[in-house]
C-alpha cells in the first residue's frame, strides 16, 4: 500500500507532516509513503527513509492561490503528489494544500467515474454523539441539480459504511423543514428519487439545526448550502470559545476555569473541527484526501489512517460497484 | 399609540402576554393595547383593564398548522390581531404564533409597499459584539433573484438605523467566500448593484463563520439560505449547552460548575436565541413584529419595547420614502 503526501502548502512547517508518516511506516508494515516537498527540508525532519521515498520541488500552491494559478503551477507538490495516484505509482494522495485548489486539481487530474457529472467534497464532521458525520457535498459545487444530489448520496453512503464501519447508514437531505413540499425545487425532487432508491438507508430531510445531533450518518446537500451551514458551526464554535476564553481571564472567572478545565477541554474535544479525520473528495477515478490547513503531525497521523482504512476496506473498488 | 397583541397559539399560557401588556402599560403612558385571545382566560390573568381592550375570540392558529389551515381560520387570533392593522385601528400588530403561518397572514391582509416582491422575515440575532444584527431574509422566500436582495438590504438598512438608533449601519451579503466572482449568480448580481447605491453602507460579502462576530449591523440573504444558517447558529449553541450541562452533572464537573456559573450565565446570556427582542416582517404596509414561539413575560415585553421605539421612531414612514 502506497500513499503520496504533499508536505507543502499548509499553515505549518513540513516537519509536522513529515513526522507523521515516519511513525505511520512504523505502525503499519504495508504502508509505503512518497512525501512530495522540499527535499532539504524533508531530509532535516526525515530520521530514517525506511519505506518512505521523496519526490523534490520546491514549488508549492499557497493557501491563498486561486485555481487558475494553482493549475499553471505544474510542478507543485500537490500537482505531482496527485500525478502518483494517476500514474498508479500511488494507491491514495493526501494534502493540507488550499482546498479550492485541490478538488479543481484532483478532479482534473483523476477525472470522475462513470455517470458522474461533479465531485463531491466530503468531510467527517464532529457530532455530539460521537460518531462523524459524513457530509457530501460542501463546497466543491456551487450549483446542484436533483441527480447530483443522490449522487452524492450514494457516494456518501458507501464512504460513510467504510469509514465508520457500519450497515445501511442512515442519509437525509439538509432542508429548511421535514415536510415533503419544503425547500427548493431539486431538493424535493432527489427527496422523491432517494424515497424509491432501495440500496440506500433515506430518513428524509434534516434541518440544520439537527446536524450536530448524530441523527444521520450521511448529510447531502449542494456545495453552497453545505458550504454555508458547515461554515455557520465553525463560527458558532469560535464564537463561543472566544468568549469563554476572555471570561474566564476576568478575576471573577480564573476559579471556574480552574475547575471546568475537563469539561471545556471536552467540549472542544468533542467539536474540534481542526482535529477531524479530514475530508475525502469523492467521485473521481482515485482516492484523495484532504486534510486541514492547519494540520498538526496529530491531524496528519488521522488522515493518514483514514486513508490506509480507505484502502485497506477498498473503498474505492465498492463505489466503481455503484449503480449511477 | 395602539398595539393588538395576539396572546394565544404559542408554547406558554396566555398569562405570560397579558402580564408583559400590563405592565407595559403602566410604564408607558402613552401605549394602549388590544389583546386578542380568549376574553376568559384573558381576564384571568388581568388585574386592570386601563388602556386596553379585548377582543374575544376562542380560536387559535396552533404552532403546527400548515398556511392554508391558518387561512381558514378566519376568527383566529392572529388574523384577528392582524385586521386591527388592517383596519387602521393599531398602529402595529405582535405575535408569537407559528412564523409560516404569520408571514403568509401579514402578507396576503396588509400586502406589500409599492414596488417590493416579496416580504422579508427579518430577526434581531445576538452577536458576540453585544449589538444586535438585522438579517433579512431568513425564511420568508425561499427562491430570491438580486432584486429581492436589494430591497432586503434598503428595508434592513432603515430597520437598522431605527432599531439600533445608529446612522450609515453596515450592510452585508451573506455568501461563500469573500472574493467577487464567488457565490450563486444572484448573488454576485446582487453585489455589483449594492455596490453602487450610494444610499446603502454597504460592505461586501460575508462568510457565515463571521455572522456572529458583529462585523455588520445588517446581513442579507434569500431565506432559504438565511434559514439554512440562523438554524445551524441556533444548532450549535445547544449542542454545546447540552453537553456542557451534560458534564457539569458529573462528580467531577460540579465544582467546575459552581465556580463557572458567572461565565456559563454570560454565554446563554450573550447568544440567547429566546431572549433576542424578535423579528419584524418588512416589505408590508403595517408593522407587524414577531415573538419567539416560547416567548416568556420577559420576551414578550423585549418586543412590544421593540414595537413601541419602531412606532415612536416611525419606522413605517422611513420604510415608505426608500426608493425601490
Amino acid at each position: 500500500m502506497k500513499i503520496a503526501v504533499d508536505v507543502m502548502g499548509f499553515e505549518n512547517p513540513v516537519f509536522e507532516a513529515v513526522s507523521a508518516c515516519e511513525k505511520l511506516v512504523k505502525k503499519y508494515s504495508e504502508l509505503e509513503i512518497i512525501l512530495v516537498g522540499d527535499e532539504s527540508k524533508i531530509l532535516k525532519s526525515l530520521k530514517s527513509k525506511e519505506r518512505i521515498e521523496i519526490i523534490d520541488t520546491k514549488v508549492f500552491i499557497n493557501q491563498s492561490d486561486e485555481v487558475f494559478t494553482a493549475i499553471r503551477k505544474k510542478d507543485s507538490s500537490m500537482s505531482l503528489a496527485i500525478d502518483q495516484v494517476v500514474n498508479k505509482k500511488a494507491d491514495a494522495v493526501v494534502s493540507a494544500g488550499s482546498t479550492a485548489c485541490y478538488v479543481a486539481l484532483t478532479y482534473s487530474k483523476l477525472g470522475l467515474i462513470k455517470n458522474i457529472s461533479k465531485p463531491a467534497f466530503t468531510p467527517l464532521v464532529p457530532t455530539a454523539k460521537g460518531i462523524p458525520l459524513v457530509w457530501s457535498d460542501v463546497g466543491a459545487n456551487k450549483v446542484c441539480d436533483e441527480n447530483d444530489l443522490v449522487c452524492f448520496a450514494k457516494l456518501a453512503s458507501v464512504a460513510s459504511e467504510v469509514i465508520l464501519d457500519i450497515k445501511e447508514p442512515k442519509v437525509a437531505l439538509l432542508n429548511i423543514g421535514t415536510e415533503e413540499y419544503k425547500g427548493l425545487d431539486f431538493i424535493v425532487e432527489a427527496n422523491k428519487i432517494l424515497k424509491n432508491e432501495k440500496k440506500i438507508n433515506y430518513i428524509g430531510y434534516l434541518e440544520s439545526r439537527e446536524i450536530l445531533f448524530g441523527r444521520t450518518n450521511v448529510l447531502v446537500s449542494d456545495g453552497f448550502t453545505g458550504n454555508i451551514a458547515l461554515k455557520a458551526l465553525e463560527g458558532t464554535f469560535k464564537a463561543v470559545a472566544n468568549q469563554m476564553k476572555r471570561d474566564f481571564k476576568k478575576p471573577s472567572g480564573w476559579l471556574g476555569a480552574l475547575f471546568s478545565l475537563n469539561v471545556v477541554r471536552k467540549l472542544k474535544k468533542t467539536f474540534d473541527y481542526k482535529n477531524n479525520a479530514g475530508a475525502i473528495v469523492l467521485g473521481l477515478n482515485g482516492l484523495a484526501v484532504k486534510t486541514h490547513g492547519s494540520a498538526d503531525e496529530q491531524q496528519f497521523i488521522s488522515t493518514i489512517e483514514l486513508t490506509i482504512k480507505c484502502i485497506k476496506d477498498d473503498l474505492m473498488g465498492k463505489i466503481k460497484k455503484i449503480k449511477f
